[in-house]
């Protein structure tokens, strides 16, 4: 037997690729873009079916309310009108939050830090199944219709993002249905791109931005640049967008009007409409969104220690969404009713809710068009309504308050994104400086509509600090390259200036959430460190053919969550480090105690794709005595090309080269100079060390 | 002495700059910035300028023969104005040719394939001067006013990178002029990043696609993605597309009106103009494109294959050119001669060179429009000009004959791009695709435009064979995101169907020229190679202390083309291999020399940088025999974290990795496992083998 363990056959993944001729190459090369196509399908279709759902109760909701406090204005019943408002929200809000505290939390927020960690290796539990999408589906419905300050738009990424975790791999462990199909992807890199691919189709189908969302699924996730994987995931971008657009063109009764590629809609803006002069004015308003994204993360940053600390129980997070919910509707209310800002509606500009409240006969009331309507509609009507639709004191209301509503709303335990509030915020307070240009007598300042654009670009990107992609999608859903270079400079600015106070949004919660997430660039401090110096200290490491008791011992070693290990064939040479995953090891020694008990069975490929990812943990694996002395040969497992660093001062190449180990180590996820990445890109802690063992 | 030479002092680079502080990456930080929005706005400035004088130039050109055409029609004297035309025509490309063939060959095509080359890591000499690019403009100009089939697109990305290499370092060879700033980026990485943004503002400007041009960078020159590299390429973009429109607007007397933000502008077309049962149609389009274009790359390989064979002498190169023109002015005459096309000017649609010729008053000749026009107008009135503006025939015969007058043109020794004669070619045969459909009685395909849109693009997928950017440039000069979809589809149709009849237009000029370009994926067969098997052997290596005279004896073995060697510091255990560059160990060799003769000069980085990039060749020294006996300390030059390989098998890392080495080594240029990247990233030859030496 001892001779049997020493030599295990057709395990090792090598031979089994290699024997792939040429013709397997290209028929998996095919499948690859047919799940693509199908991801982008997929996540347009979800797109859609959010967006109609909503759109559908929405409109219900308003029209009750409407009737409510139309019929208050003119038979009085002020608070039963509030109240019932209150009530309707909290209703929905109640039940997404419900959803999602009690069946999954991780689908609360937008999704948005979770797929940036997943995408740069780092697992985060549950992230890419069934049932977050379900929930996170469902609870984005719910707290959109809610009312409160949120966008849909965040967790379509997330969704696109499950949806391809599920179609690569042809089944879904939650159902329990294994198609057969797409089992070569059963694999950490294969379904790392196709997580890409869905994330850009989930950008895609938000604003209508294929581009944007390839470069999206680039800036946060690559290393490398993959020309095909690029294609492909551009694809899936198309798709994802035509899909949207197609069915989205049937709902509205106009089969093949293909106007709306994404959620969010910016409306046409004039070709160059602005002028050179109001550059400067851009790029002062990026630095006003800056200052005031850097306050709203950090006011949310102190929000979300507060939470952690204190609102850790369901239904205590329960109950916060409501609260929530019920305090939006009555600010809005009050706000609504306060205000004395009535305006006729135009010729090109239908209002669909219009509240007259105290309004003159034939008017209606402005900041009510704000609230009863989805916020995506409601940027819009900011971009697009003509000068004077808004008077300065409504906006600067809407701005102070929702500022606020917006930063307690983000991090609740619902699903919802912050891409649409960010927006709407700058967009108020953008406009609010068009009209005040405009007020000033200057007549050259038109169009407060540009002001709103370039503020919603301002503050989104003080809020979530994105650079390249942003731009690209902001460029795309305005739909004119012409407006490209000041939100660009507007971007920079906003980032710069949000740099300087406070960290990004999503950077803040993914620390929070304590996840070892590397970012792009090495850390200042780090320019003279070597590789020693952050080694783990002893090295474990294993020999070439090992004792079974020992393997064990290592990986039931709680305390070093270690992932891969040096295997070191020859310690007078030390000539090549040879890595291990311990997914694989505690595979195999899960097959190769059950093999000892049948003596029959054994371990192919297959066995390994059917067991990915939930492989079983070392500590369910018994294993007696008479077993752990025997010997295991390790050769079979290794990865013989692990990236290996030099024991000399890393800084050299991190000067010198245009490539950073530090970028070709994010995919890997963790602060490790040497990681096992062809094997276990994944790792989720691999602290181990490299240098001489 | 031989104490000092042991000990050469103050000249590694690796102390020089660990020794910048943050302040100072801050500072070259915003030099990378500045240098690139000066590209910008220079590429930007260069395209304005070519297209304002062909403007001009053209006009008074067209008037003259207009003039002379009108005449004949009336008076008679057919002869008398084919020959003016002709003779106009001939008198440009012959200005143009004679300057290209005399002064600066290598400004000759599109530049396109050349930079492609350089962004790789091979480099062609002289490809970024100053001279080059005065050529290149004039060149252009030249050619476009001579009427030959030729766009002045392609040329604008080589015109952007001449810029770039000249801006960035702060200092011209050719005009011996040094400004002293950018002193850190004479370097070649630093210089090739600055070349890609070069590029990407070129196709910027030239299509009015800056997201087109970062994408057309990294599809042709990235092997890794670094963020913030992609960021100042895409600012350099937007701000060469900017100041093209700002400029152009001046010049149109409607300063601030940026309606043009590309050298070539498709003009707006219809959102969702398309139907779903059109997409199979296009996909057909894709499918005759692709074939049309293999068909175009084929006869054009025989014909360089012919140039290269017969046609090597400069008269003869400008004869063939100015040939090319004489019988392009001629077969259009024949063609506007024959054809009995005669249109009503439409409303919307002014003509402004209308030919009569023998049509009835109020009418002019269909074809000559097309003849009369710069060939972007002429793509433009083929999408845009109302159904029936052309028929069939005239289609055909046009389509027909700019076949083979465009396949003749590319390659003659003048400046030209091919990018536009294949969206004219593909806009033509794509109109009487859609004559015929609108002719074939049903009404469903009412718009002839679209047809001609993905004419266009199959024709260009098809001949040269890009796969992203090309998607993302015609999707942005579209100007409509819901074309996506069908050109994306399209484009892999041509590049499938292209790819299995005949290689791309570039790779085909690549080839024939010799230059050691590699590919994006390793050859099929490469699977079960491993280093050792491309190694050439026996590997020359350098111990860590060498004498002088085995150092010039093997730099000075030209047969050897090596550009790097390991320096191996011990053979027992050789732990790390070591790089070393032939350019640094040449120049340190010449100033040791010169160190030698003059005893005090130290030799400093600056020493390098004011040398860069032509270093002084080995032959130039003279090594004295006594100098041959000193030994050399080659620690200080090492490049201590060199790529190595292991000794196994490399598909193991092709297969498994999505980061196969054949992408980490494209940007050293050739077909070598191990490369000196971050010292010597271009490396010519670097021929040297890894393993154990």
């Amino acid at each position: 037997m001892q001779e049997t363990l020493k030599q295990p056959n057709e395990i090792p993944h090598n031979e089994k690729l290699l024997s792939l001729k040429y013709e397997g190459f290209k028929c998996v090369e095919i499948s690859r873009w047919v799940i693509c196509g199908l991801i982008g399908f997929l996540t347009g279709l979800i797109a859609c079916f959010i967006d109609i759902v909503v759109e559908i109760v929405a409109a219900y909701k308003y029209k009750i309310v409407k009737r409510y406090i139309d019929q208050f204005v003119v038979e009085g019943g002020l608070c039963a009108s509030v109240i019932l408002w209150a009530i309707l929200n909290s209703a929905f809000v109640m039940a997404g939050s419900l959803v999602v505290a009690i069946f999954e939390p991780i689908a609360a927020g937008s999704g948005i830090p979770q797929i940036k960690c997943y995408l740069n290796g780092v697992k985060i539990p549950r992230v890419v199944r069934l049932k977050t999408l379900v929930v996170k589906v469902f609870g984005v419905i719910c707290s959109v219709v809610g009312g409160l300050a949120v966008g849909k738009e965040g967790p379509m990424i997330h969704s696109g993002a499950v949806v391809a975790a599920g179609v690569s791999q042809g089944r879904s462990t939650s159902l329990k249905k294994d198609l057969k199909i797409f089992e070569y992807f059963r694999r950490d890199t294969e379904k790392r791109d196709f997580v890409s691919a869905g994330a850009a189709a989930g950008v895609s189908a938000a604003f209508g931005a294929p581009v944007g969302g390839v470069l999206f699924s680039l800036e946060e996730g690559a290393s490398f640049w993959n020309q095909m994987l690029t294609w492909r995931i551009f694809f899936a971008s198309m798709i994802s967008t035509f899909t949207l657009n197609f069915f989205r063109s049937i709902y509205n009764g106009n089969p093949g009007e293909l106007a709306n590629p994404g959620l969010i809609n910016f409306g046409q803006f004039e070709s160059g409409a602005y002028k050179l002069y109001e550059i400067p004015i851009f790029i002062c308003m990026g630095a006003v969104g800056g200052v005031l994204g850097a306050g709203f993360n950090a006011l949310n940053y102190w929000l979300t220690i507060f939470r952690i600390r204190y609102i850790h129980r369901s239904y205590l997070q329960v109950i916060e969404a409501i609260l929530a919910a019920a305090a939006t509707a009555t600010v809005s209310y009050i706000l609504m009713y306060c205000s004395d800002d009535c305006q006729t509606p135009g010729e090109h500009q239908a209002v669909e809710y219009p509240l007259q409240l105290f309004c003159p006969d034939g008017q209606h009331n402005s900041i009510a068009t704000v609230f009863f309507n989805t916020p995506e509609r409601s940027v819009r009507n900011l971009f697009h309504n003509f000068p004077g639709s808004y008077n300065s004191l409504t906006l600067f209301l809407f701005t102070f308050t929702y500022f606020f509503l917006a930063c307690w709303t983000y991090g609740l335990t619902v699903s919802a994104g912050v891409f649409i509030p960010s927006l709407l915020l700058g967009a108020a307070w953008g406009r609010l400086i068009g009209n005040l240009l405009t007020n000033s007598g200057v007549s050259i300042f038109a169009d407060p509509g540009k002001y709103a654009l370039m503020g919603a670009a301002a503050q989104l990107g003080g809020i979530v600090r994105m650079t390249l992609s942003l731009t690209v999608i902001m460029v795309e859903a305005t739909g004119n390259v012409t407006y490209g270079l000041p939100i660009m400079l507007v971007l920079m600015t906003s980032k710069i200036v949000g740099d300087y106070f406070a960290e990004g949004l999503y950077d803040i919660h993914i620390k929070l959430q304590s996840v070892p997430f590397l970012g792009w660039e090495a850390p200042a401090t780090s320019h003279s460190f070597t590789a020693r110096e952050v080694m783990s200290s002893p090295v474990m490491c294993f020999n070439r053919t090992e004792k079974v008791g020992t393997i064990v011992d290592v990986l039931s070693n709680t305390s070093a969550k270690h992932n891969g290990f040096p295997i070191v064939s020859d310690f007078t040479t030390n000539e090549v480090y040879l890595f291990y995953s311990t997914q694989v090891i505690k595979f195999f020694l899960h097959v190769f105690v059950e093999r000892a008990q049948l003596k029959q069975r054994k371990l192919l490929l297959k066995d390994f794709r059917d067991a990915y990812p939930r492989f079983p943990p070392i500590q369910s694996i018994h294993v007696s005595q008479d077993e752990r002395e025997c010997t295991m040969d390790l050769t079979e497992f290794m990865n013989p090309t692990p990236y290996t660093v030099p024991q000399v001062n890393q800084a050299h190449r991190w000067v010198w080269g245009s490539s950073p180990p530090w970028g070709a180590l994010r995919r890997t996820g963790v602060p490790s100079w040497v990681c096992p990445l062809p094997l276990q890109p994944y790792a989720l802690c691999c602290r181990v060390g490299s240098g001489s063992p």
